[in-house]
């Protein structure tokens, strides 16, 4: 099933978190450390307990390779693992790659095998700097997504994204309506925007009409639910994929972490699913 | 030794030319795949070869991250191989690895360990978008380099990066001027400009006095090695890692394809050397 597709029939049955798969090596509560001295088992041991306790609440899961990246090959095989545990589990929840990755067009061809074609994950995160002809190789895929860019949740992302380009527009929105305008040709991208932007949030959902949008910044960073629900979801009342990591996954470092993350992945869904209606 | 500083002294030496080890499987030579059965072992002998063939002529070597995640874990194995080779037999190469990555703050931690600390290269390549602040974690890195993004070798590259901003500039002269008066407090700093884009490479000069540049697009994709030097050096003659792909890599697929390498990599050099006196 295509990406989109899986997407809007989680929602339907009332899905709407994503929780980031992002594991800190220092924050992996020891009871995953115990039965092997591999820490490609230590972290597939957490994120599968992970998995397996929140999977009634989410609408996708989203590893960021950085996380991975940070042991070497090491940690690709454990990504590789974790992608293939959800597939064979939980095939109807969607895996989005934050990989955050842009190049010019032959090189992303590299980026694509891996990604859609090797690890099999249904969407990933792309930067939009390298503009669309260069991006050609995620886009042309159909039956999955690509995730651009739009207004981050970091403290600093106005230094060039809120830069005022054309008529009083800035860089953020006209990233949004290049993306809204010509990218989606085949109906497979969607836009990010922080949770910690509200106003730019909503300003975004006014550009790009009924395009799934990936918030992050919900929980650690400090993004609010009421605010974010309001600002993002569709006259559909959904199209919000609303993302937390840490908040959730780390709720508990002890033996408990796997339920005290259900009940933190409960809670959050249940509060988007209360502003939604 | 400092990445900075083992770029100064490969130029003092007369090399300018920056290799891509971007090893595409079908591109290479059969010669390379038949001791093994394993990719990572192919990747492996070719990159190797092609190391021992052309290192008197480089400044850098440049493996772009894309082609080794093309075969998962496997070749995440290979590039840290392909490294610790470098690192091992000609510790005074540099090596940048062209990972164009850029995250939150908290998330590219995971990126400076893997790539610093794990895969021991000198310097990455980064999309600005985030901004200064994201970046810290890079940036704060005096030892490493941080090489960011501004003009883009691919045909499509203006689509944002040529935007106007504020007083008529456009959004990658912004870009420049941001990273030459901000973010470079550590001397650590070098920007991407494309060899197919020259005015464009003198104008980043100007911006940027004497900061590094690394200028991919010669060869397959088009620059001209002439124009490039003549809008990309600095008042010293130096600052540009002229960088060259495929047209040295692939110069031949035969059993001779290090030596046809050797053979293109010190043409390229022995042409930017004429054009630099």
């Amino acid at each position: 099933m295509e990406f989109i597709q899986k997407l809007e029939k989680l929602w339907k049955q009332g899905n709407f978190v994503s929780i980031g798969l992002d594991p800190e090596y220092s924050l992996i509560p020891e009871v995953c450390k115990q039965n092997s001295s591999a820490i490609s088992d230590h972290i597939f041991t957490f994120n599968s307990a992970i998995i397996d306790a929140t999977r009634e609440f989410v609408c996708a899961y989203k590893p960021n390779s950085a996380f991975y990246e940070a042991h070497g090959a090491e940690g690709w095989d454990a990504l590789a693992k974790t992608i293939a545990y959800i597939k064979t589990n939980y095939p109807e929840i969607p895996v989005i790659l934050d990989a955050k990755r842009a190049d010019i067009g032959n090189t992303n061809k590299g980026y694509v095998t891996g990604f859609f074609d090797v690890l099999h994950v249904d969407a990933v995160t792309v930067h939009a700097y390298l503009g669309q002809e260069a991006l050609e190789p995620f886009l042309s895929r159909k039956d999955k997504g690509t995730i651009v860019l739009v207004k981050t949740s970091n403290p600093g992302s106005g230094e060039f994204q809120n830069l005022e380009v054309s008529e009083g527009k800035k860089l953020y929105q006209i990233v949004a309506e290049q993306v809204a305008s010509t990218w989606n040709k085949n109906k497979n991208c969607c836009v990010v925007v922080g949770a910690t932007y509200p106003e730019e949030l909503a300003e975004v959902r006014q550009i790009i009409g009924d395009m799934p949008i990936l918030i992050p910044g919900i929980g650690a960073q400090g993004g609010d639910v009421e605010a974010t629900v309001n600002a993002g979801k569709t006259e559909n009342s959904d199209g919000i994929i609303v993302h937390s990591g840490r908040s959730i996954i780390y709720a508990s470092s002890g033996p408990d972490f796997a339920e005290a993350a259900r009940i933190e992945a409960k809670k959050l869904n249940e509060q988007i699913k209360k502003f939604l209606v």
